[in-house]
């Protein structure tokens, strides 16, 4: 049994819609933040980083989402997550790799601004730009990275999720999804998917 | 033939380590980052990211080095660079998405600012936190990650060049690697790697 370290609305949402699509047997532990659920000692032993998600497995435990979506591709290679041909691996890791460091990092910017600046002046600047860089990282994504249908092209991968999630941030930051009309069609085919239905419903 | 577009410097040494430790076919073709040559039209044709680094490769280009060394491990599988078990290669996977979303964002607040904030006075107040975020991920590396001898344990794999490289910008950053005796010592042994030798008399 699988266990996965989630917080509602953060990026967590990935993997856990990856655990589903690959039918995993795995249960999630909604982490409270409000009372820093995640700083707790009993966290901490499990990821000193002190951050979501994390997955427990019999093997013992991973963090970082894009770690955690090539393992679940790997570990179910029935479900066909990923590409297994190291050059189309690659692609997808590229793509999972500039969500996490660009993507994500650009929209941490505008409530975490206190991990990179002390100055309550440079968080607002910080805040005063995620909406231009956010819709610059997308315009990136539309026309270089989703194929469509799915990210990488014909096959499902573990990019559709993580896009997925980081592109359900862009209205809270500033940015109008419809700009972005690949995108937007990504969103609606990734709602009818029967495992994103589920997990959603699972969350409200 | 694989080409590595590279920057003296930068992340993209930890690709250029790995393909030598590979015995992999390969140029390097340095990028003029003073007269902006990431964003002239032929190279942003190649990867529209105006980054490095970024591998040519005869089925097309990769960009993101968390995904060119995963890409450089199971392309060149007889060098061993990274597990193949699913849970280790997550293992693997982690440290190099830490590294890149976390430890290289850090120091990237140090002179690039600009990606996150207009104010001036806010890459001040950014700047001045890139010590202390370093020493914090520095710590965490020591005290959690790097098992010694390299960094995964006996087996020397894709996370160590990147660790490597990232571990070179310490004193840069202002902080002092002697703080971090794990650290140290995978560097000083790191640079006695035949491949980081040959890598890095070819930079200078």
């Amino acid at each position: 049994m699988l266990i996965l370290y989630t917080r509602t609305g953060s990026c967590s949402l990935a993997s856990h819609i990856a655990l589903e699509e690959a039918g995993a047997a795995y249960e999630t532990r909604e982490m409270d933040f409000s009372v820093q659920q995640q700083r707790s000692p009993e966290y901490l032993a499990l990821n000193p980083k002190g951050r979501i998600p994390a997955l427990v497995t019999d093997r013992g435990v991973l963090s970082e989402n894009l770690a955690i979506l090539a393992y679940i591709a790997q570990a179910f290679p029935q479900a066909r997550l990923a590409p297994t041909d190291p050059f189309e691996f690659g692609r997808a890791q590229a793509i999972n790799a500039y969500l996490s460091s660009t993507v994500h990092v650009a929209h941490a910017h505008r409530h975490r601004g206190y991990r990179w600046a002390d100055d309550p002046a440079a968080h607002e600047a910080m805040r005063a730009k995620v909406a231009s860089n956010m819709a610059e990282c997308f315009t990136l994504i539309e026309t270089e990275m989703l194929e469509g249908p799915w990210v990488l092209g014909e096959a499902y991968s573990i990019c559709d999720p993580y896009l997925f999630t980081i592109a359900g941030w862009l209205e809270g930051d500033g940015v109008d999804p419809a700009q972005f009309p690949k995108v937007s069609a990504h969103m609606a085919r990734m709602v009818e998917r029967p495992a994103v239905r589920k997990v959603l419903a699972a969350l409200t």
